[in-house]
């Protein structure tokens, strides 16, 4: 048994919906976020930064001594998982390698859409990761940089601009015969029943942030780490810019109210000394 | 006359189109650009955060020992302007009270409509900037947070879903008899067609950026500072993240190709020494 936090990191406040997952399955672990608020978001920016920038919010969350990592942002998983575990003391979970291990048995064959930011898309972290577990499933990659603003604006499913992009995007995967959709963003949850109804009953929809919470939930009861307690986890978010603003919007995410958001400042978080490996 | 060049910095490429009307209108002027795209946008960020980034950009390029610094980003002029002039060893320029001034008269009386991020609409900066020239002019203001992100997709004034966009947010401007409109982000200029034509002809567009280029021009000619060469100015770009995607998506806010990007480490321009007045 440990009662160490679960450590979560984000560029920004989407995470969340991997928390409120978290939270729902494993209501007794305290779990501690990192949002970079001051540098999201992370989906139009470039592998290196990507990376010294997971590395810097990651890092910042060791002080809490946590027994596991979660990289709740799929840029981040997509582009910089391989150095975060080499670069983390305590296991580091992803949230692309769930979503596409969830995925391929549900799609029996046909085609699977993966959905994501700009950075996932080009990384091709899906296609390989759904690869891996299939080497000739057919995989269709949409980025849907649009759908990210649209949340963060506060509209939801039923909202007309919404359900046009949803349509401009994702029109075209009706008659490609798609099976499964992976929603391979933090946001796109919340755009969930646009999508839904646009593909029609008999599309199945993945949430890669609820894949991670049962690999999470896994993961520790393989190795005892469940927490022992008997009440109720505790939640601490901490910020790099603007908690009112994460407070706010971030309760649509969780489906719960934020209590303690703490600002961190650039010293605490930021590493002049590491330098990327390479140059964007 | 002088020689110096001309810096510019934004949180992104969205300063290119400035620049564009500094070149138009300024040929024979070098200048320096400085592109903070490792952490675009400033627009959904707090003030302290945009003061710190703003000083940190512009500080960067002194040691091309300017003549002048223009703030091409409207949420950095909102915001950061009064601290930046404090700072910097040069005068410095921003973009909201050239468009501010501009549109006072045009408008005779009636309203004004103001666009721009979040940020630089909740700041008021522009509304203050208006009634500085006309303390009853009424002004309507309007945060627009999809425009940014439409155009850096690729999208332009033909597209369906800009159409729509601009229909959502300014489809209620009609009946207000407002008869200016200010595009108070450098991004807004590239769907100023979609944006004149839900609006009819009787409503003038101000372009911040255009007017702010005039001011610069007069600044100097005021000052015998301008540029004594006889030979086309250059342009030199530096970014903070991903110099190919500025050269792609740039050249739309340009107009031109871009020759000359370099990419900035974080230790080049992040000042932690440096603390922000207030917290977020």
């Amino acid at each position: 048994m440990s009662d160490s936090p679960i450590a979560v990191f984000d560029s920004g406040l989407g995470g969340l919906s991997v928390v409120r997952h978290l939270r729902q399955l494993l209501p007794r672990e305290d779990i501690v976020y990192f949002g970079d608020t001051a540098r999201v978001p992370y989906g139009t920016k470039s592998q290196p930064t990507v990376v010294q920038f997971a590395l810097e919010t990651a890092g910042f969350l060791l002080q809490f001594d946590p027994k596991l990592i979660v990289a709740a942002c799929n840029t981040a998983s997509a582009l910089a998982l391989d150095e975060l575990m080499q670069a983390m003391p305590v296991p580091v979970i992803g949230v692309v390698e769930p979503g596409a291990r969830a995925a391929v048995p549900l799609a029996g064959g046909a085609p699977i859409a993966v959905l994501g930011t700009e950075a996932t898309i080009a990384s091709g972290s899906y296609l390989r990761a759904i690869r891996a577990v299939q080497p000739t499933q057919p995989v269709i990659s949409k980025a849907c940089p649009l759908f990210v603003p649209l949340v963060e604006e506060g509209r939801n499913s039923g909202d007309p601009l919404v359900r046009m992009t949803v349509e401009t995007y994702l029109g075209g995967l009706r008659s490609q015969g798609v099976r499964v959709v992976v929603l391979g963003c933090t946001h796109y949850p919340l755009l969930r029943e646009a999508i839904a109804e646009l593909l029609g009953p008999d599309v199945q929809i993945v949430d890669s942030g609820r894949e991670t919470s049962l690999v999470v939930q896994q993961h520790l009861a393989a190795r005892a780490a469940l927490s022992g307690r008997r009440t109720p986890g505790t939640l601490r978010c901490y910020v790099s810019d603007n908690p009112a603003r994460f407070q706010r919007v971030g309760s649509w995410f969780l489906n719960e109210s934020i209590e303690h958001v703490e600002f961190v400042e650039p010293e605490r978080y930021v590493n002049l000394a590491r330098q990327p490996s390479e140059r964007p």
